[in-house]
């Protein structure tokens, strides 16, 4: 059984870990499996052949044996689904720690993402300045009661899941807003997953290909 | 069994079907699952027993005798995991429908979210008209693609899903903007899914709720 990914042949962030292929990565390198990389120019996205795998032109994809999958949460589910690490055994728990990935995705994501573009896609526009702080209380909405819920607890529902991964991927891209210092519960929650051995070595094989600094 | 789900007492939108206990009543229709509901008001849903259910204090939850999700897509596809009708049998099949889901929620889903508010909560704003199209145009730039790829078919991965009911709710929040108007194959694609009786009867459901207009 051979599983192949793709990822960016040069991310835009430059190797800091925010493309969707380290949320792969990690969960591969959670459960214990081996992969191939196939980088994919910004060109060869928007190509037929990556668009059979891909419909909208996107890293990552996952080929398992011929089983093609885009969308980082369903392939992190599959991953998490067929190969022991990511979930509970109990189906209760199991659906909880799915429920978190969700969150992640489809709550704490999108307004994570209109940041983004606001910043890079709007940031030269006369309003930039007078709109960011309005974006940046959306996120903030979403923080608070994510902190709230958290707690002092290490993870979002006992063990680390996958849906753990999700959320700290998430919260990655805040790491240099300063909007997580006012959750210090959320920042220790971020360094807790980045401190994990597969997000290092996640972490330090996509470095490899934007960087050519080898893993450590 | 029983099923509880929490929705509005009273939907911002006036029952159209865009609040997200219509994505899980129409799962529940689809599948065949009778269920509960229990209303919720704005006060009500930032109250400490709710956030118990939800953290980020939102409907729909769904308790299904103490097991407790939040998260609508949790939901759809823990109703679709357990009840027949949402997924087809085969592994790789299911994998790829759960994949539409994401697709429609992490991918599809945000730009349609930035949409809405740019209008609701910046429409009074100095930029608003200026800045409309190019929100516009990102939702553009994921219905191209997504057209592209449903080209002829009634639905985006053989039978219908779990992952064409996500789809559909999300481009049912697109339907007043006119955007679909340059996708025709999109617009019928929509109108498949209204047209499904497990469909109308969910809208129905939530609509004799905001209107006290009772279900045909």
């Amino acid at each position: 059984m051979t599983i192949t990914i793709t990822a960016f042949e040069r991310s835009p962030d430059g190797g800091r870990g925010l493309a969707r292929d380290t949320r792969v990565r990690w969960a591969l390198e959670e459960v214990g499996q081996p992969y191939e990389v196939q980088l994919v120019s910004f060109r060869a996205m928007k190509e037929p052949a990556h668009l059979r795998l891909h419909p909208f032109g996107q890293i990552p994809t996952y080929d398992e044996d011929g089983l093609v999958l885009f969308e980082t949460g369903a392939i992190v589910l599959h991953i998490a689904q067929h190969y022991a690490g990511l979930l509970p055994d109990d189906a209760d728990a199991r659906s909880r720690a799915v429920t978190w990935m969700f969150a992640a995705l489809n709550t704490m994501e999108p307004p994570v993402l209109e940041l983004a573009n606001a910043k890079l896609l709007e940031g030269d526009k006369p309003w930039s300045q007078e709109r960011l702080p309005l974006v940046e209380d959306r996120v903030r909405a979403r923080l608070k009661p994510l902190s709230a819920r958290l707690g002092r607890a290490d993870w979002l529902d006992g063990e680390f899941s996958a849906g753990d991964l999700m959320m700290v991927s998430v919260l990655l891209r805040l790491k240099s807003s300063g909007l997580l210092d006012g959750y210090p519960n959320l920042a220790a929650y971020l360094a807790r997953g980045e401190a994990r051995p597969a997000y290092k070595r996640a972490f330090d094989a996509q470095l490899a290909v934007n960087t050519g600094k080898q893993p450590t």
